[in-house]
């Protein structure tokens, strides 16, 4: 198999200032061709510092992908770094130019064509795979066999690179492997027993099989990835072994295919014909934006509400006001009449809601930071529950809150 | 200033499957104090990549941290690598072991103490900070007056070790320089031209400011570091910096403090004391979800609505079916009325639509993917405007939009 080695260019992500989701997709669509990333360097835009890493990533790698440092500021210097590493000069390409040219001219930007000029100067070996979305080209360079694409930062910008241009000259160039992976979803049991329960399968499996644990919120991912030269082959491998695990986790297993719990939602939805909707307080939108991130979720998601104020939570979810009195709006009978107003209010045949304290500062009615109960309805049935995670930060929490409600109901789904 | 270098420890990111957010906290966390992150590894859990990365770090770097590789399963190699790094013995630590058991006694599980008893074991010479979120402890091991952090891969069990226990530490221990940062987020020039237009200004910045540029959808932050130390002179320093960008950049540029546009925008609600509602239908909950991330939006954020089928925004937001029939429901006339329909519900100041396609399927009445249109509604003034954005992915198309009627609304507001 080809081993990839990642460079992440620029003072964007040491900084902390942006998370780097470029390695993200760079890692997992060279993965789906049987590339492995087997290691990512994230360093400063300095010429030696980049000259250094890409002699240390050509000693691991067979292929390497930098990423960032190709701006037309004077602060991106990676351009200058690839020609002093590959001992070569930059020229003006005029393809390059000509591509930039027409660039500026559908976006209406002629004018400032010079000023980007310097973006159609590249190292002279290099070969050039041109950029339908912004400005600096990515450009390519060979040696002993080993190839080097550096592309631009941004990540729309890089993303259809890879995805079409990048991936398909890979798998045209080498003979590449096959990988083959799946992931099976454990709730409901710690991963540290749930290691133990797997112990003797795991150290039975062959040879071209891998295990990670991957723990998501309470959730824990098995992934199983085989690689070999036959892709139908890996298949079957790879159900025979997901066959024999079963049985040892039983009704743990919430999913066997998809990865991401939306889509696992998606799939149980969609099968049943079922529809559902939100009713968020603390959770902010992130419920719904987790449940529609899912392409075609227009399907079942009929749509949602955040009722961040008290009163449209009585005024739209119909909540009464006495039980907001009686019981405080961050209560378990809150939650249930908001996912019964919420489930009226859009005519769906499931709903969630979710009333708590993100945090930092505590509720209006002094519940502790951390607090929220939740509501799943599916048709008459409700179930209501309390999480308490006073240790999560603002956005994590939301993001915990919504992944856990959304495998709730996966479980209930499955369960019924 | 002290140097920083992150090591990433798992498969975890190395395959795609999950962001690596940890870096991105620690940095910012690390900045804050004045230690800059020179360089982030991410590697694969092995003990011989383990212990040539380490020796690496250490060649570049005062101070080392290491995240993921500590978990109770079998997959997990990176406590033996640091032992066989620093010639140190494995032993079972007895406070880190009663910490464990008092752990697993608070959440009424002693029963799976045995199994993780392994998690007290630790590095003889090594230090230990508890873990008050996990099992897994945070080791500190000093080599040559620099130090090494090892901690858990969970990002909220990281966030606590670092905020809580590492930074106090590594405060009272260095003599540390200061750091002080500022962003300018300027829009509606492209990052080319203001380049061109702040050149003499960059160029004449002192030695101790170092100017970054950082686009993030339409909009270039301009990142001014400035380090020293004496923390009130690299204020002033800074702001007098600012002071003369300023009328370079003139009317382009909407804030000069806060990084994030929603916490731009809620510095400009909070002050005029204004409430904000959200309709949203391709953008699916991502408006409301960016606006409600920051801490204290309940006191202007009223609530939101994510319309995502066709007749809920006829029944909830009262978009008139003739408009919907007339127009199709992507349309600039469909935005404006949900708006309009919005603010009436919620009873805010102002409302925000969004109404397009975010893909990778058609619409269903046609509109091409990318398509979006959005209302900003303030009082009785209304603003419509269109967006394409065919080459963004579905999870990107909602942030995108939803950032750029953020911008926009903090474009309006400022303009008033």
């Amino acid at each position: 198999m080809e081993k990839a080695v990642l460079i992440t260019i620029g003072d964007e992500i040491l900084s902390g200032n942006t998370v780097d989701t470029n390695s993200n997709f760079i890692a997992t669509e060279l993965k789906n061709i049987g590339i492995q990333v087997t290691q990512i360097f994230t360093i400063s835009d300095e010429i030696d510092t980049i000259k250094n890493t890409l002699e240390a990533a050509f000693k691991v790698g067979d292929l390497i992908i930098t990423t960032g440092g190709l701006g037309p500021t004077r602060d991106d210097k990676t351009k200058k770094a690839l020609a002093e590493f590959f001992n070569d000069e930059i020229a003006l390409d005029e393809v390059t130019f000509n591509h930039l040219k027409n660039y500026m001219e559908r976006r209406g930007r002629l004018d400032i064509l010079e000023r980007n000029k310097e973006q159609a100067f590249v190292p002279s070996k290099s070969v050039v795979f041109q950029n339908h979305y912004g400005t600096a080209p990515c450009m390519m360079m060979e040696q002993d066999g080993k190839l080097c694409f550096s592309l631009p930062g941004v990540p729309y910008e890089v993303k259809p690179l890879i995805k079409d241009q990048i991936i398909p000259y890979l798998k045209e160039k080498f003979n590449l492997y096959y990988l083959h992976t799946r992931i099976v979803s454990v709730v409901g049991i710690p991963e540290s027993i749930l290691a133990d329960i797997i112990e003797d399968w795991e150290l039975a499996l062959p040879e071209n099989l891998a295990l990670s644990y991957l723990p998501v919120g309470t959730r824990v991912k098995l992934r199983i990835t085989a690689s070999g030269d036959n892709e139908n082959a890996l298949k079957q491998q790879t159900e025979d072994e997901i066959q024999k695990l079963l049985p040892l986790v039983g009704d743990h297993v919430i999913a066997v295919s998809e990865d991401k719990i939306e889509k696992i939602l998606a799939e149980i939805l969609t099968e049943r014909k079922l529809t559902i909707s939100t009713a968020e307080s603390c959770t902010g939108g992130e419920l719904a934006k987790m449940i529609t991130s899912n392409s075609g979720s227009s399907k079942y998601f009929m749509g949602g509400i955040v009722a961040y104020a008290t009163e449209k939570k009585t005024e739209i979810l119909k909540v009464s006001k006495e039980t907001v009195h009686q019981f405080t709006v961050v209560s378990e009978q809150v939650a249930g009449e908001m996912a019964k107003g919420c489930q009226e209010l859009f005519g769906t045949d499931i709903s969630l809601s979710t009333t708590g304290v993100a945090g930092p500062g505590r509720g209006e009615d002094g519940k502790e930071v951390g607090t929220v109960f939740y509501t799943i309805r599916i048709n008459e049935k409700e179930v209501t529950s309390k999480l308490y995670m006073p240790h999560l930060e603002r956005l994590d929490f939301m993001n915990f809150v919504s992944q856990k409600v959304i495998q709730d109901l996966v479980g209930l789904l499955i369960s019924e």
